[in-house]
């Protein structure tokens, strides 16, 4: 299929300049697809019920009420809110969905309504690209905390003397969701282009962690060895990383993929030589990440005092210093205040209505020619202009050709 | 830039056949955007030194030493392997990223030779795309561990009386910036369809999670409102969600996103009535998220007796007849074995050379036209046939055209 925009694109555009994509979504892994695609320079359009979504309120919100979650993964998008339960509400998604151009023609959902099906929308428009994200692939329900809960990790972290499990903060498997979502709507963008060829998409949110555990060895470890990783709370599987506790009270990550990083932390805490001791004392071999992972315990034990001796400031220049990869555990409270990640370029001031000044990221593939940043819309604020241009754009379907 | 392949493209086809990547790469991210797109169908030529790369042998391993992380992270690519320190071994990889005709020319790496720089491969192909992915946007090293120790994380995940930081054992970060790859390299090579133009992109690691954790709210909040969230145990933050033991001692996690979920969770148990009164006695409002939140840890006494008194079986009988989302914590080893993972559409049945046979995931991505799921290379397995194919076409280019 030939794209009639071909001929406007200009080299210094943003990427995806000219594709328009319909968002009917809600909570993190439809919207976070949208906000990557918009980001990149695509018109995404937001569809919502009137009042807004389930996660129009959803936590952080201000003292006012606002949602910064629903803020954050709605900026640089329009917002279409219809009465979803209408047949004319209905009847507006679809025509939105359908009637936007040879670069539109793109459904991006996590809702599972009839009337939005891939087959309805395909009669009016052969061509349209729809993905739907589910819960399990057999139809099951399912969010972020349920799939994560049910693929092992909450098992498998935080201390080893722990019994229960530990939930993760951030929604990882929707924010994996989320990113092959945009994935696989680019991908069958240009199957599009190359064939004319529109396509159906299903992706689970449980197969996503499936796929991302699997692919990663957590599954085919018990499976082909009969071992499984134990709980070993902050040591690295593998290899020499932990937390350790400096006389400023902080926490200073230690990760040691390398010999190089091994000879670095014996060299900046006086005690290589200490090393070489022990490891012949417990026939180790302290030059490879399998000898340093079985004797974690002891290595941990000999560099923890050397912490504990050792403000964060001069633990902190000391690791400079060294090819050691090192970081001080953080709060969200100091990432936010630290000058240092204002004056980051993927950081945009922006005033977002009903919020006010705050400080949000854009997009993280850094290159020439990304939009610029902006707030996410009033709930609905762009219904009037998009609903009349599809009432435009169907008339002009209505109005024989031969008659103008 | 028009495309030569255009016309030979087939609607059944995968979608993205004919596209070519050359992946220079180690560990998770930049791994993990290759497999994306070869899982969808591009060939993805993955290059190593000789040996293999830093993560050839990386945890977890078979009793033989095959990385079960390694293989399960190149999967349907193909592998050429070159001494990456002589003149012309960095030639050749120029080279292959180079010369691969108009749906070539892309470059997906987490190195930094100078040798590999987009300038030079500009030089050599006017419309080459490179995306590079480093450690912080300033030059910095950065792993996921420590990029997660960076940014919050760890001080907010685990028991709420616990000190210290928390590590994930999932790399999110890494999964998060190879998935933020490959739709970068699609919205490149999109453009560079419409335009002719090539392009270079620079993404961060840390970026990334600077991105996803701004996107989701967890640094306004605090910048906002002077408020963050707390370390709450399994709780979810602004909701009633949480695990319960079982009398069989396993646990269970509900979670309580809805009205409707809140009183089926009060049927099936049978404490509605208990909830009302409770409701009552300390003034909250159990009909809202803000609410159930407000006073989860009374809810949660009062919910934990009924799954202490319940089998696992008997408690998932009944959540089962409620619209409750809930799923119980299990290990690795159970889903590896689990037969409904095996029956799942996603997962394959390879047999991966250094491993045997193995059941390994494919693409969540649901559609016709996948390809199939093929084991990892052997290291280097391509590299004769792939440094053959350049040559070739390297004399092609320099036979002048009018001498043929």
């Amino acid at each position: 299929m030939t794209n009639s925009d071909e001929s406007c694109a200009a080299p210094g555009e943003a990427p995806l300049a000219g594709l328009r994509v319909v968002e009917v979504s809600s909570f993190v892994a439809a919207p976070l697809g949208g906000l990557t695609l918009a980001h990149l320079g695509a018109e995404v359009i937001r569809v919502d019920p009137v009042g807004g979504g389930p996660d129009y309120t959803r936590w952080p919100v201000t003292a006012s009420g606002a949602s910064l979650y629903w803020t954050g993964l709605n900026k640089n998008k329009r917002s279409v809110t219809v009465d979803l339960r209408s047949a004319e509400g209905q009847q507006a998604v679809r025509d939105l969905v359908v009637s936007s151009g040879p670069d539109g023609g793109i459904l991006l959902t996590n809702a599972s309504y009839p009337w939005l099906d891939y087959d309805l929308l395909r009669q009016h428009r052969a061509d349209v690209i729809a993905l739907r994200i589910t819960g399990t692939h057999d139809g099951g329900t399912a969010v972020d905390y349920t799939v994560n809960a049910g693929i092992g990790f909450p098992l498998t972290t935080g201390p080893e003397n722990l019994a229960g499990p530990v939930n993760h903060v951030l929604p990882a498997w929707d924010v994996a969701c989320g990113l092959y979502a945009a994935t696989g709507i680019l991908a069958a963008e240009r199957h599009r282009r190359r064939t004319g060829q529109g396509r159906s998409i299903t992706m689970a949110l449980s197969d996503v962690a499936l796929a991302v555990t699997g692919h990663l060895g957590f599954l085919s470890e018990p499976e082909v060895t009969g071992h499984f990783r134990p709980r070993i709370g902050n040591h690295l599987y593998g290899s020499l990383a932990r937390d350790f506790r400096t006389a400023s009270g902080d926490s200073i990550l230690i990760v040691i993929l390398t010999s190089r990083h091994f000879a670095d932390l014996g060299r900046v805490t006086g005690l290589a030589e200490t090393f070489s001791e022990v490891e012949r004392a417990v026939g180790g071999d302290f030059s490879t990440d399998a000898g340093r992972y079985a004797h974690r315990e002891v290595i941990a034990a000999l560099l923890a005092p050397w912490f504990a001796a050792h403000g964060t400031a001069e633990a902190e220049k000391a690791l400079a210093q060294s090819s050691v990869l090192w970081q001080r555990y953080r709060t969200f409270a100091e990432v936010a205040a630290d000058p240092a990640t204002a004056a980051n370029p993927l950081m945009h001031r922006i005033d977002q209505p009903g919020v006010g000044l705050v400080t949000v990221p854009g997009m993280p593939l850094a290159q020439p020619g990304l939009p610029p940043v902006t707030p996410a819309p009033s709930l609905g604020e762009d219904t009037r202009d998009l609903l009349r241009e599809i009432n435009v754009s169907r008339s002009e379907q209505c109005a024989p050709r031969e008659d103008s």
